[in-house]
């Protein structure tokens, strides 16, 4: 019982029937066919060759299928990811020599297993401070980072850079080179890609192809291009009129390849790698849920980090690069029928084929289709309507959105999500830091108390409530007591305040030296203090102190009880549903 | 008005009066007194000459006078930043060269800027990010560090370090040279001064003399060691008998410094002067606050801000090092009848008086004396007794208290301090990461709901209400989504769920997204999800995004009313107060 959550293959694999089979086969087979482009395409965003792609998409999926919780989960090469090891590994090495192939494969090995000892020590949770503004910004800045490096390769024009800045500057001084060739390959692919995206299936569903199949043939749109586009390629001798393709692509199996241990290597891949982990760790926890709920079921978020590092891990031995869960793939392994993480596995055994027998074949693909199908792949990464949504819901977080994206941009990547994860901590502790606090009154006929600026309540001038809307810490305590000192100013008659605490989750040190000083202060000028509402837990800590027994006044349970027992005359009124 | 408020000199300047200045050159003779020997020593504990120590405590007070808003604040060098000081510029320059004196005035200026700006864009809140268990661990560690630090002068020996390691290995290695004649009269006067600060007031008090009186008398107790211990080296010419004595200190006007602005020096020191600027305005600002909350007084932290920064720049500017308002002195002035901040310029006018004249004197003070006068403050700044409180009180308070405390110890004050912030503002996060949340029922007989793990409440197999103790934000927003699919599983009767909020005080677009996918997935397995006990702000929030329209149940005011609407029977059978 216990190993097979550590091994979900032990539990899926005992029950495995003849039914699943056959849809796990189709799944994988149609998954293959859209896997190979992909593979490539992400690759040479990576900066690495195009059969490191392949590599990153065999023994990665056959250690998620015996560790992955997810039915559905199809991993391998994922946009972002590649576009962070481009980032990373670009500032170590020169895309195309060894160092960089060596460098790549480390950070698949650092990546891993810090995904593996998270996964070991349970820290998945790490994940959780990652804010949904934070990711959401961070992705659609990727999306126009990648789309915009992959220009280059359309016009078939040299260029480099992995900010925005530097792509634009870089192609700025290359683009008169523009091959009219290239160009026209490229332009017709991203047409024939966009419409594939966007047309096609309403069109096969207006002949009476069922909506499942006809998104899944939409799917595999890009290996139509990459058919068409050989043949072209052939046809009108395009090679020789500079047109980029692929060219010779090693055939057989993946290479037996080991990280470097070198410890400087290791300390500049460090940073990177726990970034890469972390970001893909979100990207696929978040698709696996997603796609687990339609069919209710659940998945372990710490066993896919194991899963994941040890996905990475086996990328790092058979010369790949850093791997995740990606999100188009696994909707289409889903939607065509996935019923196991065998699936993953079969979809393994069709890419070693491929890498084992079709290479020649893509000897003559242009680059610039790879480079259309990365661009409409990640388009529909970009959304900026998410910051309109943000601004209008809060200011907080689409100040974290905004600065991410910006940052992302013009700095680069890892600079980006970290200055988005740091800055949403701290708006976080500043807004905590200024709690909300609201004097409150009887709400007449009933024993509810609300804010006296939103609700005809009920008060009394004898005994003023105040609810502090936080938890005390030391970030706000002394606030509070600034708040109540005002309030006595305000209040001259009060002869006793009622801190009521019903959103008061905690009470640390700092705050309950604070709550002293209050209730001395107070006491000094005959007004008693006294708490109202307050939670167990943080009832069960102040009995640990000396608070309660320094405490002029009383706690009450609820805060009817503390008003009727204060002024039992004002509250019998309020009850009895007199206005005020 | 707008003026004053900014230089409050012209505020209680214009309404000065005779009866005031008496008192306040009062106060101010006494405090010149016991700031004489207290300036020499905190310039050696510094590693800087004690004249130094006497330029600290003249212009700096000058400028708080016109700056501050305390009346009763006593400004000068201290312990603890006397401590971080020679710990910053130990690290730049050896001590009694020109590169030392020089980088300590530049720390001071550094210090001073920072406070100003941190004055002007009312930045003063920061401060609040240090907790108390930060604070006094802290302080606890530093009068440590700075005890054993004087032992060496106690003893006669060389030496030397910054943390209590160094310094234990340095005495360690010198111990055994140590010199009886010092010896003698280290531990005459430490003996002596103890006995001043705990048995000579209730001496005096029982001959009559009255508490304020005989308080102040035991604040002048160093000056008396200072002068018997000057008359037992003359006597019996201990200085050739190698006692160190202070020796040849200039005598005259403080002299005119300018800071280096050298980039490098700036650089190294601008951390530090960051630490020592935060740790001496929340160390001052506390001192004040409490003598200020004995008058019924105000000081206004962010003004201080300003003062504490024009004293620190003064201070560069006349040959001091960084200073801010002392308790022990601030106690003192207090106490003597200090009415205005006059009685700070009075004092410097006292201190400026003897740096001009006495001098001479104290050519024969022993070292030892003014390394017994540090010694007996600093032992009172010392109390473990409030790690045994935060251990009782909060495991997370008490963590972060012992990791600041052992990390000053043995790594350095500015290591210390840090980890003590960074450290509870994680635990903080962690904490809030994973609210407290709790199934709650009707208590009976009345509109009040509790968990029903603690009280004895009424509950409906229909209708499950969970209260989130929490503000729902990104970190805890998955939390959240697994607490309420927890909570279905456990009631499979359940046709609504109620989120009770009284305790949520924002709900950021993680969680919201979160509360979407909530909603959905219950609404898909028929169950309703419903809000009460909304905030109005959180409300107003909601109000601008689409979850109220997608919600398949309402938002109720109170939660009675909403047990009430979704289970009139229990909720009125529960009102008339059946027991379950």
């Amino acid at each position: 019982m216990r190993l097979s959550r550590y091994l979900p293959i032990l539990d899926w694999g005992r029950r495995y029937k003849v039914e699943t089979l056959a849809s796990d086969l189709t799944a994988a087979v149609i998954v293959t066919i859209m896997l190979i482009p992909q593979s490539l395409a992400y690759a040479l965003l990576a900066g690495l060759p195009p059969e490191a792609g392949l590599y990153a998409s065999i023994a990665p999926l056959i250690a998620y299928a015996i560790f992955g919780t997810s039915r559905a989960l199809a991993v391998g090469p994922v946009a972002v990811v590649s576009l962070m090891t481009a980032a990373a590994v670009g500032q170590i090495a020169d895309t195309g020599t060894i160092g960089y192939a060596t460098a790549a494969v480390t950070l698949a090995f650092l990546s891993g297993v810090i995904l593996l000892l998270m996964g070991v020590f349970r820290l998945g949770f790490l994940a959780n401070f990652l804010s949904h503004p934070v990711i959401s910004g961070f992705i659609t800045a990727s999306g126009v980072i990648i789309a915009a490096s992959q220009l280059r390769h359309i016009l078939g024009v040299p260029g480099g850079g992995h900010t925005l800045v530097e792509i634009a500057s870089s192609l700025a001084g290359s683009v008169m080179q523009t091959n009219p060739y290239t160009l026209a390959v490229g332009a017709a692919s991203l047409g024939f890609l966009l419409f594939v995206r966007s047309g096609l299936k309403p069109l096969l569903m207006a002949v009476r192809v069922p909506e499942k199949a006809a998104g899944i043939v939409t799917k595999i749109g890009p290996v139509i291009a990459v058919a068409a586009s050989i043949g072209a390629v052939l046809a009108f001798d395009l090679g020789a009129r500079g047109v980029a393709v692929v060219g010779e692509v090693p055939q057989g199996l993946p290479p037996f390849t080991l990280p470097s241990f070198e410890r400087e290597l290791v300390q500049l891949l460090l940073a990177s790698a726990m970034l890469i982990s972390v970001i893909g760790f979100v990207e696929s926890v978040s698709v696996a849920q997603t796609l687990a709920a339609k069919k209710r079921e659940r998945i372990d978020p710490d066993q896919e980090l194991v899963a994941l590092g040890a996905s990475n891990v086996s990328a790092s031995l058979s010369g790949g690069f850093p791997v995740t869960g990606g999100f188009a793939r696994s909707v289409v392994n889903f939607d065509a029928g996935a019923a196991t993480p065998a699936a993953g596995a079969f979809t393994a055994a069709g890419i070693l084929l491929a890498a084992a027998f079709l290479t020649p074949l893509i000897y003559h693909l242009p680059i610039a289709v790879l480079a259309a199908t990365i661009i409409v792949a990640v388009l529909s990464l970009v959304d900026f309507g998410a910051l309109v949504r943000a601004f209008r819901y809060s200011k907080a977080d689409f100040a974290a959105m905004a600065a991410t994206i910006a940052i992302t941009l013009v700095i680069g990547v890892e600079a980006g999500v970290s200055v988005g994860v740091i800055l949403s901590l701290v708006l976080f502790l500043y807004r905590t830091s200024r709690p909300h606090a609201a004097v409150v009154g009887q709400v007449p006929g009933g024993e509810h108390f609300r804010n006296v600026e939103r609700h005809a309540v009920i008060t009394s001038p004898l005994v003023v409530t105040l609810r502090v809307d936080e938890s005390l810490y030391f970030a706000n305590a002394r606030y509070l007591e600034d708040r109540v000192y005002q309030l006595v100013a305000e209040n001259p008659e009060a002869r006793h305040i009622i801190l009521m605490c019903p959103a008061v989750n905690f009470i640390d040190m700092s705050a309950l030296e604070s709550l002293e000083a209050i209730n001395t202060r107070l006491a000094s000028t005959d007004i008693k203090l006294h708490l109202s509402e307050v939670k167990g837990p943080v009832m069960d800590r102040l009995k640990r102190s000396h608070f309660l027994d320094a405490l002029s006044g009383q706690v009450f349970l609820s805060q009817y009880e503390a008003f009727a027992a204060l002024d039992p005359e004002t509250a019998k009124r309020a009850m009895a549903g007199a206005e005020r």
